[in-house]
């Protein structure tokens, strides 16, 4: 009885073998290796006698039958990016298989209500650009339009590449029939975030997925030549960025859990004989609470026109993309507290940077929550992406705790 | 009698029309649209009866013999930058070439001194990166192995090219043979800066050409995930190369002529998402004198490091190349104020921040000077260069008094 968190290990170091070489994982979605990793996944669920499908979007359901209709669905994603960790989404998904099937045993085969595990479609967006491919299409907020353009660096297109993985572009759509019944989702992760690590605990409830504001920020200045212009004359673009650069973090700071990152900064003509004439920079700001985020922005917006202003430039403003904060379900926050507490004794509240698929459920209005299990240094995305195994066999055992309790919630 | 500077415009206005274009001027070193530049320079010597020769280097020398061996050198260059200006190097050339017809006029076809127009080859480096080319044979401070190696964009080589134009790479030191008996060397250049427009002067005095330090500076810090990282724990390179963009620049406006410049910032992996693992930027810093200009750079070396520390970065320094300051011959300079007081009223000193031929002559001990010229707007290698036709006639007229003054000094 219970949920054998060692299984979950040895699985995960089976499927790393299989599917992974020298440079970490490579189960990037739509290839061989991918198809490899979901076969080898949906082979434990036909030994255990479990229905299977792949819905219209490609995403991978093992379902157990309950007393009542109603669903707890438990995910993750099989996919990785190219080198990718050990971790990353396929904790998610043979946890919550270990978690099914210690409740299949608990229940004598038949729980209050069905139980489904759902492996996602493309997660990463590694090859085509689309994160959230599978989950997006369950949802209903994908673009079929926008997907059958996208072609990967050698120009392959996706559609072409689904439709070889049995996906039909036009009719990723009717992912969506696989709502009917859905009552919670849950998702165990790891952090990919250094917080747990620095507090000292394995594990802790995740409070929703940040809003993000991504915007391309230029500048305009004047070209000038580096040996013959006086300093008090210039008009410098990058002094202006810089200043953002900068202030950017007091702004952020201001507020326990957001955070604002250049992450890019280009130069133009961008050769060491010419002040700056444009600089061309990005701004990704994320916060929990939207309120806090329009601040954010509204005090960036402003602190880079003061500073353009200040160096005799001026600046100009293009949002890339943004999504709004996406908080859990309250009720299904707090029974993962107290899951977390029983294992690990104390709960921490954090909220998500990334994106995950349980975004894209939550805002569905389906009841979702996620568990983060510690990371080592924050790694993620890398071969040296790690989690103690210590850690990796409590987080199956709270999960299974959570997952109990939902269930109950759901049945009831 | 005198020098009559609006020929010198009606030359300027005639070499535009034969090798220019909608986008500027197209004497690019060593094309065909060059070569035509000189032919058509050098009928003008022809037709008044004047030695000329190409050096081994294939700079172009035209020759009025004078009483004594002993040589005043006048010059310029007629190749441009692609799209270059109509005044670049040539106003030098033609300017130069009215001075000796002037002075020849004068003396009755005999000057106490010989007086000879230098038109330097591939000053710009436009096409293989290799400014000063003649004047750096002529000054015996090239170097035949890097010369042979280079190449165009298309991956035509320098070598090559070169033959195609009658000039033999392993030959081009012969050019030093050109320096016997050289006494001194005028230049008239346009200022390619801002610096005259803004004092209202037409003329000034440049008292040499500045130091440079070009560096490579890179911060090292740590790539981490924009949205789980914290903002307390980031070593974000980024902010490290902001404050020193920043601090450069009251590092150089310290000292009344110094310049410091941050031309080109790269981050990396420069995305959207992901904190500045490492960020490679340049400095260029350009002084008059040799003591300020390193003092300059150890204060910006402390500062990236005080920086990195603050940041948790580190940051390594690779010096691109330098040189020091170069200032012109006391005496000429007095000659050339003299002259610019004659003609303007009044003579402000500038240093040059972009080297130019002189540079090399000065470096071999011949005295020299250069005469400045205002810029519109400080604007050159560009279409959009330009200088007022009145301000190029007391061009002319004032380096034509400075030649005749720098004339009287070689004979006596």
């Amino acid at each position: 009885m219970g949920f054998d968190g060692k299984r979950v290990v040895a699985d995960l170091e089976e499927l790393r073998r299989l599917t992974g070489d020298e440079n970490g994982a490579q189960r990037v979605a739509w290839t061989p290796m991918w198809l490899k990793a979901r076969e080898w996944f949906q082979a434990k669920g036909r030994a255990l006698g479990l229905e299977h499908h792949l819905d219209a979007a490609g995403n991978s359901w093992t379902t157990l039958r309950g007393d009542s209709d109603r669903v707890l669905i438990l995910g993750g994603h099989l996919d990785s990016v190219p080198n990718g960790g050990w971790l990353d989404g396929c904790l998610g998904v043979l946890a919550s298989f270990e978690v099914m099937r210690g409740l299949m045993e608990e229940y004598g085969g038949r729980p209050p209500v069905t139980i489904r595990v759902v492996d996602w479609a493309d997660e990463e967006g590694a090859r085509f650009g689309r994160s959230l491919f599978g989950s997006s299409a369950f949802a209903g907020t994908h673009s079929i339009a926008a997907d059958r353009g996208r072609t990967d660096r050698e120009g392959v297109r996706l559609e072409d590449v689904l439709a070889g993985c049995g996906v039909m572009v036009e009719e990723i759509g009717a992912a969506s029939l696989e709502r009917e019944h859905a009552a919670a989702y849950l998702e165990l992760h790891i952090e990919q975030g250094p917080v747990l690590e620095r507090l000292g605990l394995p594990l802790g409830v995740v409070m929703g997925t940040k809003g993000v504001e991504r915007h391309a920020i230029t500048f305009y200045g004047q070209e000038a030549h580096s040996g013959s212009t006086p300093m008090g004359v210039r008009r410098d673009a990058l002094a202006a960025a810089a200043k953002l650069a900068l202030e950017i973090r007091p702004i952020a700071m201001k507020h326990p859990d957001a955070v604002a990152t250049m992450g890019s900064v280009k130069t133009f003509p961008g050769i060491v004989t010419a002040v700056v004439g444009r600089c061309e920079a990005t701004l990704d700001m994320r916060d929990l609470d939207a309120g806090v985020l329009a601040q954010m922005l509204a005090e960036a917006r402003a602190a880079s026109e003061r500073f353009a202003a200040e160096e005799g430039c001026t600046v100009e403003w293009s949002r890339i993309w943004s999504i709004e904060p996406i908080p859990f379900d309250a009720g299904l926050v707090g029974m993962c507290e107290e899951a977390i507490v029983e294992v690990a004794g104390v709960c921490p509240r954090l909220p998500s940077g990334p994106l995950h698929d349980a975004a894209e459920v939550m805002r569905l209005g389906i009841p979702t929550v996620m568990m983060f299990c510690q990371s080592l240094n924050g790694l993620s995305h890398n071969k040296a992406e790690d989690t103690r195994v210590e850690h990796l066999v409590m987080a199956v055992e709270a999960f299974g705790g959570l997952a109990r309790r939902a269930a109950g919630w759901v049945a009831g």
